[in-house]
C-alpha cells in the first residue's frame, strides 16, 4: 500500500545517572522511523547542568541520515526527547521539523507532537489576534506558545501543560522538555499513542512498545487518555484530572488505523497487540468474504498478517507469493514510465512456482488509488494465476482524518469515486470484498476506536480542520 | 545468518536497436544486488561504433550508491556487462571492481566474473614465469589475459574463450564483451548458475532468472554447463563442445547452496524453483526432525520458505514470530557491545503476541557462529516462548568453499568445533537438528549438486585454492 | 591574521517582472561570503502570489554548499532575501540560522541581520516578563518580534519598524520582507554598512558594493544612518526621520574595521572605497613608523594593499613574498602540532628568491594573539631574509566590540596583555609599529568612524553586552 | 588565464623510520594540487613488510576529497608514491587513475608519471603485436608493462626501469615503488621537473620544490635530466649512465611553460626560480613592448609577477586592480549565458578606485581563446579606465605540446587563426605586445629550454602523438 502516511512519531528519556541520552534517542526514533521518514530531530539536556541549556540538532531526512557518531557524541544531557516526522505542510519546510525548542521567562521548553489539534487554527488565529507571532506554521507551535505563555500562571510546567490542554481538540501526544523536567500527555481521546517504559536510572515514553526494546526499556504501561505523566529526579508522577475531560464527555476513540497500517507489528497498543488485530481482521474477512481458493498470500509488507489470519480461519494455506527486493530504496532511479513497468517488477516481484495454477486470495490492507494492487494482479495472472480473489482487512476509505494521518485528496480515493464492483472491475480481480465496519471493531475488542475514516463519525467537532 | 556470502553477480545485455543499455544493467544488478553489495560496475560499448570504445563505470558500494542518472544517462551503447560484488581480498581493493577492461591487438575486452577458478592460482604463476604482469589479484584478471593472448590464435572471440575455459578448474559465469559481440560461458559443472532472457530486440544474460523481469525480458533457458554462448547482431548462436569437458568428465554439481542460501527466492536455476528447494527443505525437515510444537517460525528472510514447508508437512501453523526493522542499514550506528544487547533488538523484534506460552519452532537456513541464533533465543525465551526447537534447513557446514563463496574460516565455524548436542546447548534451544545430507539431496530432484562443503565431496582437484 | 570575523552580510531584491530572484540572491551572497562562513540562507516571497507565501531554504555551510540549483530552480518568487553567517552562541545553532521568517495577524515576515543589538538582552528580559516566547537565541528574533507585536498597532509594516528601530542601540543593517514590500534600515550611527543598487525591474540591498556586480546592479547610494527604504511595486521609497536618532544625537560612527579587515577590497562604503582606506593606512604607516629596507610585502591577503601603499610612500618596492595554497581549504586535514610545523607552510610558502638576503616590511592588518605572524617571520629568516621589520595596519586592538564582531577574549589578545616591544620580542620581529589612531581616522576622510576596540570610545552605552 | 593544463604532479618518499608516509603524501600532493585537479592517488607499502604488499587508494576528485582521516590511517608503509592527475582521455577514465600498481613475478611495482612518451603508441603497437594487454589507455602503462616484463631480464628493478627508458622518448618523470626500493628517473631532456628533499630519516622526490616544504624536507638537488635515482634502507644511489642518452644527443630542453604558468610560484627549478623569471618576463616585456601608463596590474594570479616585473623596468607603478573571490570554485552554479554577464563579475571583480580614469598596463602569461581578457578589458573600461594596454608574458601560442600539455584544439588557439592585430581588435585593447621568443630565454639563462609551442621546434621526433 503505502499511500497512508503517519505524521509522527515521538520518544522521549530522563535518565538519572546518565549523561548520554542522545544515543538512547536515536534508537529510539529508528524503532519509530516507519512513523515518519522525512525528517528527524533531537533535544537533549542536562537536569542537574546549566539551567535549560538545550542541545538541539534536526534536519530533513531518515534518522540515520541526520545524526551521525560525531553529532551524537557531541550532545551530552541526561533528558531529551525525539521526534520523527513525515511531511509537513506549508512553504516553510525547515521551520516545522521538530523538536520545537522555545526560550522564555522560566528558561526553556522543548516539545515535540504526533496527530493533529482540530481546533489549531481557530486558537491560532486567537492568540494572532492577540499580536502572538509564529515561527512555524505547524500546530505544535500553538500548543508550545500557549504552554509557555499559561507558564507565567501557573507553579510548575505541568500544570501549564494541563491547563493548555484543556483547550485542545484533537489527536496528540505530546512531550515537553523543560530543564528540569520530562512532562508528556496523551490527548483524552487516546487517538494517539504513547507508552510508558521503565529503565534502571529512569523512564522512556514513546509511541509504540516496539522502541523499549531498542533501549532495553521494560513495558509499563500505556499512558492513559489525559493523563499527564511528570518525570522529575528520574521518578515518575501522574495526574490523572484531565482523564475525563469534559470537552470529549469522557468517551475514548483510539485511533484503528494505528491497528489497520500504521503501528508496527510487534508494537501493542492499549493493551492490543497489532499483531493479533491485523490476524484477526484477517480472520474476520474469511467470515465475511469466504471463497474457494488454492492459497492464500498479501502484499508485502502490510498484508501479511491478516492473510495469515484469513488462511487460518478459512484453512487455505498461506504462502508468499512476492519477493520484495530491499534494495529498492530511495536513491533508486525509478524507470520512465513510456519504456516499461519495470518498476513494479523492481520492488515486488511473483513467485511463480508459488502461483502458477493457483487461485489466489491476495490480502490487503487498504486501497487508496487502486494502481499497485492493479500492477500485481497483472503479474500473478501472467505468471499464471487462475484467479485472484482481493481481500482488504479494513473497510473502504471514504473521509478524510482530521487527527493527523496525511491521506490523499478525496478525489483520488477510489472508494470514493467507485462502487465496489466498479473496483473490482478497474483492479482486474475476480472478486472483491472489504473488511465489515462491524469486523473491524472485533479486530480490538473492547476498545472504543475511532473509524472516521470509514464511517465519517468524527470523536470530536473537526472545524473543517486540516 | 548472513555470514556466508556470494561473491558476485553478473548481468549483459545485447540489444541490436538501442543505445541505452546502460539503464537495462542498472536494473539488472539491482535486481541481483543480494548477490554482493560492496562493489558494482557497469561497461558499455557501441557495436556499430568506433571499435570497441568501452565505456566504463564502477566504484565501491551499492548499485544505487555508484550510479545516478547523470552516470548512466553519460554511458551510450546497446551491448554492456555488470557486475556487483561481495568482497575484495587483498590490498588493491580497487583494482579488483569489475567489469575489467583491456585493450590489445584485437580491440578491447571487457569482463566480468563470478566464481571462482581453483587453478587460477598455478596459471598465474605460470603466466607470472613467461613475465606476464597483473593489475588486479583477481583471477578474474588471469582469465581475461589469457583470453587476451588466445585471441591472437584464433579467428574469433568465442574460440579464445572456449581455448582458455578448457584450462580453467572451478565454478564460473563468465560474460566477455568484445567490440562486437557479448559472450558468455558457464563451467562445465554447472557450478556457478546463468540464464538467458529474450527481448524484443536482443538478449539478455544474468545470474538468475529474477534479473530477467527487471529488464521485462523473458525467460528462455539456462545456458547448459560448459556452453559458450555468443551473441551477434542481436542474434544468439551456441557453441556445445565444451558441455562434456574432459576435465570433470562430463559431470555436473550444480551448488546446491543457491537453493539454500544465495539465490532470491522467485529465481529458478536450472530448472528447479529456489523456492520450491527451500519449501521442500523444510517438509523434509519435519519428517527427519519432527517436535511436537505450536508454531513454526523463520528467521527473517533466510528461513522463512523452510519454515512454510515445515508447516505444511507437519501441519503446525506458521507464523511470523519477528518484525524486521529495514531502517536498520549500513549507516547506522551500531551500539557498543558493553552497553547493552540494543543491536540484535533493533535489527529483529520478536511479536511476544504470537510467541507467549507457544512451543516453537524455529527454522533457519544455516548456522555459522552461533550468535545470532542464540540471540534470538534469547528473545523468544524473554517474550514467553515455553520451548524452542531449531531446525536448519541445510546440513551442518564443515568445509570451505573452493568455488567463490566467502566463508568463516573453520576455526569459526560451530559446526566443525562442537557436536549437534554441543551447539544445541550453546544456542540454548530445547532441540536442534540439522537437514540430512540425502534429503537435501531430494530438494534439488534430479539435478546432480555440489555439496562440498557439507560432505567435503569437490567436483574437481582444489589445489588448496582460496 | 584571520581571527577576527565579521557576524554577517546581507543580501535583498525586489523585481517587479522576475520571479527567480533565488538565484540573484545566490550570485549575490556569494560576494558577500567573506562575511560569514558558516551558514546560509534564502527567503523568496511572491507580491503577485497568495498573501506572504515564504519559500525558505537554509543550513550550515557555505553558500555553494547550502544550495544546488535543485534547490534554486525550486524557490519562486520576485522578493527575496538572503543572510551568510559567521557563527552563532548559544547551544541552538540551528535555530538561530537566517532568515528567520514569522507568522502572523498580518501574514508573514522575513528578516535578516547585520550586526549587533547591545540593548537586546534589556529588550528581551522585558518582553519575557511580558510572556514572549523565543524560538532563537539571537537578538535577531528580539527585533522581529517587537516588529510584529508593534505591527498591530501600525498602518503599515515601514512604521512598525521604524517604531521598534527607535529603541534600539547598536550596529544593525536590517532587511525585513513582508508580503508586499521589502524595508531596510540601518542604525542611526551608520555602524553596519548598506547601500542600493539599481537593476531594470527593481532594487537591490546589499551589505557591501561588491554583491550588486554580481547580479548587474548598478550602484545608486548608501543608505544613510538610520534612513528607512521600503520597496513597493518595484519603486523605492525613503523615510529619513530617523536620520538624527536622538538616541545617539544625531552622531556618526561608521566601522572603521570594514575598512580594515572586513569589508572587500572593491567595496565602497559610504563613499570611501575599501581599497584606498587601506592603501593610506600603508602610506602612513610609512610615515609614521619608516624603516631602512630593501622590500615591502603583505601577509596574503589582508596586508597586501597596506604594503602597496607603504611602498608608495616609502619608496621601497613592493615584492609578493608569499605563496597561498587555495586548495588548503575546510576539509584539509591538518598535521597533527607535536609532528611539525607543517601546517603554516601548506596554506603560506614563501618564495625564496624574493626575500633571500633582503630586509623586509611585512604588513598585515592586525596582529590578534600573534602565533601566526610568528611563524610567518620564521619562515622569512629561514628563507634567508637579513631584517623583517612589522608594520600593522592598524592600531593596537584592546577592547571588545559589542556591535556584532566576534573578537576573542581579552584575555587572547596579545596587545591587552603585552607592551609593543614585548610583542615585538614574541613574534621575532626587528622591529614593530602600528598605525597611530589619528592616522586610522586619515584613512577614511570625513567620516566619523567608531573606533572602540582601539581606544575604548564606545559610540553608545553597552550594557556590557555580548 | 587557466585553458592550459598540466596533466600531473608526483611525489614519493622513502622513510626508513616511519610508517606514516600517507600522511606526508597527502601534504605534498596538497602542494602539488595546481599541477591537476580531477584525479589523485597514494600507494604505500611496508619495505621491511610482506613483500611488496601495496595499499593503495585513488579516485577521482581534489586529494582533500579522495582522501580522509579514516583513509589515511588505514594506510599503513614507510614508502610510498603519490599524483594528481589532471584529465584524461579515453572512455574508460577510472582505469587510468595513479597510481597504477602491477603484479609480477619479481612481486609488485606501482608506478607514477608525469609527462607524456611519444613514441608510447608505437611501443604499445609493437607489445600489442607481441600479444600483451592493457588496461589503461595511457602511456603509463605502456612503462610500466615495459618495466616488468623487462625485470626478468636484469638483477634489479632499477636496472629494468634503466633498460626501458632507453627506449623512451618524450617527457617523463617517473616514480617506480618495489617492494624493496623507490626508484626515479626523469626524462633525458629535462623536459619534466624532478627534485630531491632530504628528511632526517629518508628522502623524498617531488614534481616541484613547493612540496618538499610542505613535509618539512630540505631540498638537495633537481634530478639530473637521464638520472636514475634508487632509495632502498633509507639511502640515496644515483646512476648517471643515461645522462647522455644518445636518444636525444645529449642535449637538454627543459619545458619554458614550467615558468611561464604550470609551476609554482614559489618553485626553484633546475636552479632557475619560477618567480624570478616571470619577473624577468615583465621586466623585459617592459622593455620590447614599452607604453605610458599610470599603472601596471596583472590577471591574478597568473599574470600578478610578470606585472611586477613590467612595474620594476618600466617605472609605472604596480598596484592590484581586481579582487578575486575565492569561494566561486568548483560546485558554484554558473550563470546561464543568456541572461547576463554574472560569471565574470562573480570570479574577479574590478576594483574601480584603482583604476577610475587610468591609462592601465594589463599583464597576464598568455591568450588561449581571447574571452577571458576580453571580458576583463570591458570591465576595466566600464570601471573607468581611459587605456588598457595588454601585455603578454610570454610569445604567441602557435604549436601543439607532445609533451604532456593539454592545449585546446590549433582551431581554438586565437593566435594560430589571427594577426596579433585582429587579436588586439578582438580583444578591445589599445595595444597588445607579446614577449619576444628570444626574450624568454633570457627569463631561464643558461638553460636550454623547450620552447615548440611557440617555435615548434621540437626536442624529439615527434610522431604525430597526441
Amino acid at each position: 500500500m503505502g499511500s497512508l502516511h503517519e505524521e509522527c512519531g515521538v520518544f522521549g528519556i530522563f535518565r538519572q545517572a546518565h549523561a548520554d541520552v542522545a544515543h538512547d534517542i536515536y534508537y529510539g526514533l529508528t524503532a519509530l522511523q516507519h512513523r515518519g521518514q522525512e525528517a528527524a530531530g533531537i533535544a537533549v539536556c542536562d537536569t542537574m547542568g546549566e539551567r535549560g541549556n538545550i542541545c538541539l540538532h534536526k534536519n530533513m531526512g531518515l534518522v540515520s541520515e541526520v545524526f551521525n557518531e560525531e553529532t551524537l557524541a557531541g550532545m551530552k544531557g541526561n533528558v531529551g526527547i525525539g521526534h520523527v516526522r513525515y511531511s509537513t505542510s506549508g512553504g516553510s519546510v525547515t521551520e516545522n521539523v521538530q523538536p520545537l525548542s522555545y526560550h522564555y521567562l522560566k528558561g526553556t521548553l522543548a516539545i515535540v507532537h504526533n496527530g493533529n489539534i482540530v481546533n489549531a487554527g481557530r486558537l491560532k488565529e486567537e492568540m494572532m489576534k492577540e499580536g502572538e507571532v509564529f515561527r512555524a506554521t505547524s500546530d505544535t507551535e500553538v500548543i508550545a506558545m500557549r504552554i509557555a505563555r499559561m507558564r507565567a500562571h501557573t507553579s510548575c510546567i505541568e500544570e501549564a501543560v494541563k491547563e493548555v490542554t484543556k483547550e485542545l481538540l484533537g489527536g496528540y501526544a505530546l512531550l515537553v522538555m523543560s530543564p528540569r523536567k520530562l512532562v508528556a500527555i496523551r490527548d483524552p481521546l487516546g487517538l494517539k499513542p504513547l507508552c510508558i517504559g521503565k529503565i534502571t536510572d529512569g523512564y522512556v515514553l514513546a509511541s509504540e512498545s516496539c522502541a523499549l526494546s531498542a533501549v532495553d526499556a521494560e513495558f509499563v504501561r500505556d499512558v492513559k487518555p489525559g493523563e499527564i505523566i511528570t518525570i522529575r529526579n528520574g521518578k515518575l508522577f501522574t495526574d490523572e484530572t484531565l482523564c475525563n475531560n469534559t470537552l470529549c464527555n469522557g468517551s475514548q476513540a483510539h485511533c484503528v488505523f494505528e491497528y489497520i497500517y500504521f503501528a508496527r507489528l510487534d508494537s501493542v497498543l492499549d493493551g492490543i497487540s497489532v499483531y493479533s488485530a491485523r490476524f484477526q481482521a484477517g480472520r474476520m474477512l474469511a467470515e465475511s468474504g469466504p471463497v474457494e481458493a488454492d492459497l492464500v498470500t498479501g502484499v508485502p509488507e502490510s498484508g501479511l498478517t491478516a492473510a495469515a489470519g484469513f488462511a487460518d480461519a478459512s484453512g487455505i494455506p498461506f504462502m508468499h507469493a512476492f519477493h520484495k527486493n530491499s534494495y529498492v530504496g530511495r536513491t533508486f532511479i525509478k524507470p520512465t514510465q513510456q519504456e516499461r513497468q519495470t518498476g513494479v517488477h523492481m520492488k515486488l516481484n511473483v513467485i511463480t512456482e508459488v502461483v502458477k495454477g493457483k487461485r489466489i486470495v491476495l490480502i490487503d490492507d487498504s486501497i487508496v488509488r487502486g494502481t499497485t494492487i492493479a500492477n500485481l494482479i497483472t503479474m500473478l495472472r501472467k505468471a499464471g494465476a487462475s484467479a485472484v480473489h482481493v481481500r482488504i482487512s479494513s473497510p473502504p476509505f471514504l473521509y478524510p482524518c482530521y487527527y493527523g494521518t496525511d491521506v490523499p485528496d478525496s478525489t483520488q480515493l477510489i472508494a470514493k469515486q467507485f462502487s465496489i464492483e466498479e473496483i473490482r472491475k478497474k483492479i482486474g480481480a475476480d472478486s472483491l470484498a472489504y473488511l465489515r465496519i462491524e469486523d473491524l471493531k472485533k479486530t480490538t475488542p473492547d476498545l472504543p476506536v475511532c473509524s472516521a475514516c470509514f464511517d465519517g463519525k468524527y470523536p470530536t467537532e473537526t472545524y473543517d480542520a486540516k
